[in-house]
């Protein structure tokens, strides 16, 4: 007895759309439709499996997927009527990878396969239009030598341009038959020449080809590279789709269209989309002709518009999400080709969220999870002004968002020099590598000409939080003469232009833009945020040097304040003389004098923000910094008392300034990031500490005496021993206590420490008997376990590295689990092995970014701590790693 | 019934050497003396235990505690035939702590407890001798009042000089009964003033005392301090020692000694040891009178000295070791008083320990673990010349070993600008301080009048391998006349001194120092060593970067070079220009050309070291600093182009050094240590890694065309992730093949990597997939672990931090368990999950440090890498840490 075959092909009839696995989204949603009884050219898929047989085979077909393709042919022509190379009713077919998640990164359609010299004529006289069957050869030819065989593209470009100079036609269309059976004929030549082979003209070795050329173009490099930055698995594989070829292009009432069944930019509940009569999906996408709106079916076909229409909204009643629609109409009538789940707008994601709730088809919790942290983001982000009503020249690849205008320059020197005297300028460059990025730095936007977005103007632009466009391709960059040019339209050096690094839009002129700063206002961005509150288990705390930052934390919903900077308060114009002189003191008791007259401004400082975070925690952080970067700047001290001394001018300034770069020679450290700050700076400087403490203290005494519940609670930076905690604790405690003694009353406060050196963290165990709250700081953590000084790094080669791939994510930016994330972990549980009840908390840049808040909450932290402006998008993402726990865990 | 008695008290007959937890060292070795049947004055001791049971009860006696003390009280006196506070035959004891290990940080002894108005002058009528007993009552005032009351001793120590300047009297012993009556009266006033009662006259009143006061010397801050330092537990408590005093001071057939049972300075097998007539053990250390060597009882008293040798022999039988004892004569009765393990310098020790196991008295494994590293440290020390015959002025506190001549200078920057002159300067001070750190960097020793061994200059000076003498009492400093005087002599700023810092002697002059630079040469250090090459499982490498350093390796018995650092060869002076010509080369081609030019240099450095390493492998490090080390100082770069520019002169000379500022400014980083340098620099920079790895390849082939067997190592300097060090990989392997390719001849190589940043160390498992071999940089690992930059570190805070026992240790000189060594242990097992028999070292100035050598052969590591001169020390520490474990698991 026969062992039970295995299926490795599945018509689209067999499938459905829970086998997204196994059949690849494409291939998943067409199998939907048919099985809903919607027209869908017949066809069938290879599965995911069979990919990931083939290469564990090394590249050989699993034994009986060939058979059952063929198999799978067969039953297709029955379904179509026609026949796979039968020159007087040819089947066509399109053939198309399709792997569980999109991947633009891989192999692109090969449609027309089954032309040969005869099903050419024969689709000819079917058509009763040579000029259409030998277009559709010519194409054919070029896809497949393109994306089968990986032919240089230029070539057949070439090939055509010279046929059409030839011709005198200024578009492809206005090509006579003659001249494209020639024009066929030197492609075959070109094929020829580039692989050393005819091209197979039996339709079922073409087939063969084109599935093999699928199977292997899921480990190309650029599909590699796309999985990487996606972080998609690579042992999924991909399925292939073979379909049965409609056109749209047989006359006035055919046509191709794409649609949305909810408006995308905005989200409001309309079919949005583009229909394109007597055409073929390609042109669409060529921009050949000027779409029109979808709205142009329903005065056209009107029956088959609401056809259209009632699929639509099946369609997206059935997979409960806005669906984006591939349709063809052939001679009136229409078949449905694909269906996905749509892109959106930051806007319309929130909008739709909101709405499908209300219409009772997605729950709360799958609302709060369909919406993207990066668009929520969106809505923040400056965007044009609709109220310009200004028309994009040209689109290319959204790559950071937000919008910028400024003059347009060509290379980054200029945008340094023009962007310091205080020029808004949009950096253009065809690309840009690491020497542009003192230009980037000073630019308001870059656009490029080439790039995806994982080039290195997108990578350093979103590292830099700079709005980006690359791969414009139809703008053309000058770079020698200054200038761009799109569509015969130039512009010029010092010239305005406006891009839209969110959609991707690119306008002349300075066209006027919005910005949000708060959600609040926003009706169903606040109203996802609510339910997000309800489901999120990580508390979100912000960072606030000021009571005006801890104000717009408190508005975007903060719960506490997780980082107060003191040294900028030190910065503050008003305040550096005194810390200034503070330092040059000679003595302890010196020094406590300049102290003593920071004292009440610090105690002011602090007195603002309690106020305002009135019954939340406050933590403050007392000074951190090295002390000389309060004093001028080094190397400028020297070249001044080297030109002073040389010219032996200006005696008494020259005084002045060697006494001041004595001090500073005497606080120099060949690398202070390692060097004497935070704890250690406390320690041997106790005075600072304490006075700031007492500020602290005096500050919440004089508020709960007022009946303001204030709540600090003391931080000390860069501890990496018990024994230092400790020491320092025991430095601060008597103050704590004298001023709670002077005030006559008691406040509740705590005492605890960062983890932000490798040490404390693999020692936390030890340091939890003294630290009543640990908070992460994972930048420093970040800068010392990989050994980073970061403003070096990024600069040096940290770019270069993710251009490489050596690193994944800028670990700046997103935790990097295996490293950073384990001495958290151990941190997290060895900390509340000591200390139960532990409140650990992370503050620091990662405290807004998504990925590095799902870690936080598999961390089982109490709290995320970031910048005001990101709260919102913390809420979320941790109510999104909340949701996510309970999905996963059904 | 009652419960059976717990038992709080020994008397010495009860107990033994095996007791010496329960009893302490000194207990236990009275013990064991009475039971061998020595003359040792009867006494008790009460246990440990007692002292923790104390503690626990919050400072109460355990209940019975005293019951028992009293009782065993009772059977002294039946012993002695005295009894205790009887005025006719009077019972005086003396009254001790005695922890586990020795410990100078706690409370002195009490004599002649007991006395009071009554047994003095029963003491007087009983010795015939009324100035005798008030001396004697007047000391138990004085001692009981310092070291039981905590009153300041020099309180005392007025009023007796002012006795004395009454009674004209130059010396102690020259006042009369009647003086000494009323000082007797003046020491009670004292007594009562401070303590605000009267001195108790009851002698078992007094003895409750002076016992709760053992007791609580167990927990001062001296005796804390002094177990942090040593590691000594905490929770051991000290037994107390109650034992009959008996008078050396009877006569001329009474006196008093100590003596060891070989020679303590060269090993010899002959008894050592000082005695002194007619005086008690307090004058010995007092050095009011001279001693005489022990020799001189044989002629005094020819059957005490035949009976204390015969002791002498059986004890160190006995313990298997060398004894220093001390010992009394009363009245022509020789009495045993203390036997204990002697102290010795590292001559005696290794002679001692090869002597014994020829005299079957121990295994070679006891002799090797009974050698102390820093004792055969010491044998590499400079030492005085034995031709010399010099007499030392003064003797110090030892605080850090070797010996050293110079000019006394009395000021830290004296020193720093003699020093810099090229003058050998030994810095005198009365005492260090972190402003002095300077000058102590430029002496080439350091003498102190006050301190211990734990004090500024002791730490500082043993951190930077100064030899350091501290406490020299004797030595009077006047820091503002710049001179010493020593009983009389002094000696000016300028003048020669020497010190010798093993020993702690003073010397006139320059004294003529010698250095053993290897231990072939020395008969009984280089048969322990042998031993300890059979015992030891680490193998011992040495750090090289020139031939001659490898010579040198191999001569001290290093089994593979560890660390072969290229960067020190780029430094040479011929060199130099070339690596500074390629750092400011424009492009790849320009650098290659100048790395062309390196190639044949580097060669042939590599040709040399692994010609004599033959058949040994050799790790090269390829090039870790960053490049602008190589450039010159930025800081004088910016002096010089400023002053230049400021007067308009050189302008050639100025464009030069202009065009050098910019590649400095453009190569500058704010934390070089955490910048491009490593991995990171052979990844962007790949062809200066490519010219090194062909360097190292063409040397090994060559040789290997000759027969000579190369064992190359490349190692990867800062790498942090998998996917950097395969990169860096994947760039050489073809360097390799090629070269042997061109050669025609195969080397067999190893690609690996250091661990040196956390995260290496927390990815290791996933790194060892592409290192064949890990090394750990535990210098840089300490530095990132710790975020503590060495040179700044230990200059702005680590002394400090040491000072007030923040940091136990410095972790740079040993290392760090808790942090970096829990670090290297994730390291080593998830590294040989991946790779089981990974070879594993360490290389640095850890791979010297015994304490980190028990570490790394804790952690199972293959080897440890060390300078060459300290390859020695390593395998005598290595094969103690594989006795340790044998015996500890027996």
């Amino acid at each position: 007895m026969p062992a039970p075959r295995h299926k490795w092909v599945y018509l689209f009839r067999e499938g459905s759309a829970q086998m997204r696995d196994l059949l690849g989204g494409k291939g998943a949603g067409a199998a939907e439709m048919t099985r809903a009884g919607m027209p869908v050219p017949p066809g069938f898929i290879i599965t995911t499996e069979a990919c990931r047989a083939y290469y564990a085979a090394k590249g050989h077909f699993p034994r009986g997927m060939w058979e059952q393709t063929t198999t799978a042919l067969k039953k297709m022509e029955a379904q179509s009527g026609k026949r796979f190379g039968d020159p007087r009713n040819p089947l066509l077919v399109s053939v198309r990878s399709g792997a569980k998640f999109s991947m633009p990164g891989m192999m692109d359609t090969v449609l027309n396969l089954g032309l040969n010299d005869e099903t050419t004529s024969g689709l000819a006289e079917l058509a009763d239009d040579e000029r259409f069957a030998l277009d559709a050869r010519r194409r054919f030819i070029q896809m497949f030598g393109k994306t089968v065989k990986d032919i240089d593209g230029q070539k057949f470009e070439s090939a055509l341009s010279a046929a059409k100079k030839r011709a005198r036609a200024m578009t492809d269309p206005e090509l006579k038959p003659a001249e494209l059976r020639r024009l066929v004929r030197r492609f075959l030549g070109i094929y020829k020449d580039a692989t050393g082979h005819e091209f197979p003209s039996d339709p079922v070795e073409q087939l063969r080809e084109a599935i093999e050329a699928v199977f292997r173009s899921w480990n190309t490099q650029r599909a590699v590279t796309y999985r990487r930055m996606e972080r998609i698995p690579d042992d999924l594989g991909t399925a292939v789709n073979v379909q049965m070829m409609v056109f749209g292009n047989m006359g006035p009432t055919s046509g191709t269209g794409v649609a949305f069944t909810r408006n995308p930019i905005t989200g409001r509940k309309e079919l949005y989309g583009d229909y394109l009569a007597n055409a073929q999906g390609e042109d669409v996408v060529a921009g050949v002709r000027d779409t029109e709106p979808i709205r142009a079916l329903k005065r056209r076909l009107p029956k088959v518009y609401a056809q259209f229409e009632r699929y639509a909204r099946r369609l997206e009643k059935h997979y409960r999400d806005v669906q984006d629609l591939e349709f063809t109409v052939e001679g009136g009538k229409l078949y449905m080709l694909q269906t996905r789940a749509a892109k959106r707008t930051g806007e319309a994601a929130v909008n739709i969220a909101v709405d499908m709730v209300a219409e009772r088809l997605i729950s709360r919790q799958e609302a709060v999870a369909r919406v993207e942290p990066r668009q929520l983001e969106q809505l923040l982000f400056p965007r044009i002004s609709p109220a310009a009503k200004a028309e994009p020249i040209a689109r290319g690849v959204p790559a950071s968002p937000g919008a910028a205008s400024g003059a347009a320059v060509f290379d980054a020197d200029t945008a340094e020099e023009w962007g310091k005297q205080g020029k808004s300028v949009i950096l253009v460059r065809i690309e840009t590598n690491p020497n542009d990025v003192h230009g980037m730095v000073q630019a308001k936007g870059i656009l490029t000409q080439t790039g995806g977005t994982a080039s290195h103007a997108a990578l350093v632009a979103r590292g830099m939080g700079r709005p980006c466009i690359v791969g414009a391709s139809k703008v053309s960059v000058d770079e020698a003469r200054r200038s761009l040019s799109v569509d015969g339209r130039t512009v010029k050096e010092g010239e305005e232009i406006t891009i839209d690094g969110t959609t991707g839009d690119i306008y002349l002129g300075d066209v006027p833009t919005v910005e949000v700063r708060s959600l609040n206002r926003h009706r169903a961005a606040s109203r996802i945020l609510r339910w997000a509150d309800e489901f999120r288990r990580l508390q979100v705390w912000a960072n606030a040097d000021y009571p005006r930052d801890a104000k717009k934390a408190l508005e975007n919903g903060a719960e506490g304040v997780g980082l107060c900077r003191t040294e900028h308060m030190f910065m503050e114009p008003d305040r550096l003389p005194l810390v200034q002189a503070m330092i040059m003191a000679g003595t302890t008791k010196d020094r406590e004098k300049q102290l003593a007259k920071l004292l009440p401004i610090q105690r002011s400082d602090f007195r603002g923000i309690f106020q305002t975070m009135a019954g939340l925690p406050v933590v403050i952080r007392l000074i951190d910094p090295p002390l000389h970067e309060f004093l001028p700047n080094r190397e400028e001290l020297i070249s001044e008392t080297s030109s002073l001394k040389a010219t032996g001018k200006k005696p008494s300034r020259l005084k002045r300034l060697e006494k001041l770069l004595a001090r500073v020679e005497d606080l120099h450290e060949a690398n202070p990031m390692l060097g004497l700050r935070g704890g250690r700076l406390l320690m041997l400087y106790p005075e600072i500490a304490r006075m700031q403490v007492r500020a602290i203290m005096e500050a919440a005494c004089d508020l709960r005496k007022r009946g303001v519940d204030a709540r600090p609670e003391i931080m000390i930076p860069l501890v990496g021993t018990l024994a230092e905690l400790r020491e320092i604790h025991e430095q601060l405690r008597p103050v704590v206590d004298a001023v709670q003694k002077e005030k006559g009353v008691t406040v509740a406060y705590r005492f605890g420490t960062m983890i932000e050196l490798p040490r404390a963290a693999l020692t936390a165990g030890e340091i939890a008997a003294d630290a009543e709250f640990f908070s992460f700081g994972t930048n420093d953590l970040t800068q010392t376990t990989f050994g980073y000084s970061r403003d070096d790094a990024e600069r040096h080669f940290i770019v270069r590295y993710l251009e490489r791939r050596i690193l994944e994510r800028n670990p700046f930016e997103t935790i990097d689990v295996n490293g950073v994330g384990r001495l958290m972990a151990m941190a997290v549980s060895e900390g509340r092995k000591t200390r139960p009840n532990m409140e650990i908390g992370i503050c620091g840049e990662h405290g807004g970014d998504p990925d590095s808040i799902h870690l936080c909450h598999r961390l089982n932290l109490n709290y995320v701590s970031c910048s005001p402006f990101r709260v919102p998008v913390a809420r979320l993402a941790a109510a999104q790693a909340a949701i996510g726990e309970t999905t996963s865990t059904r």
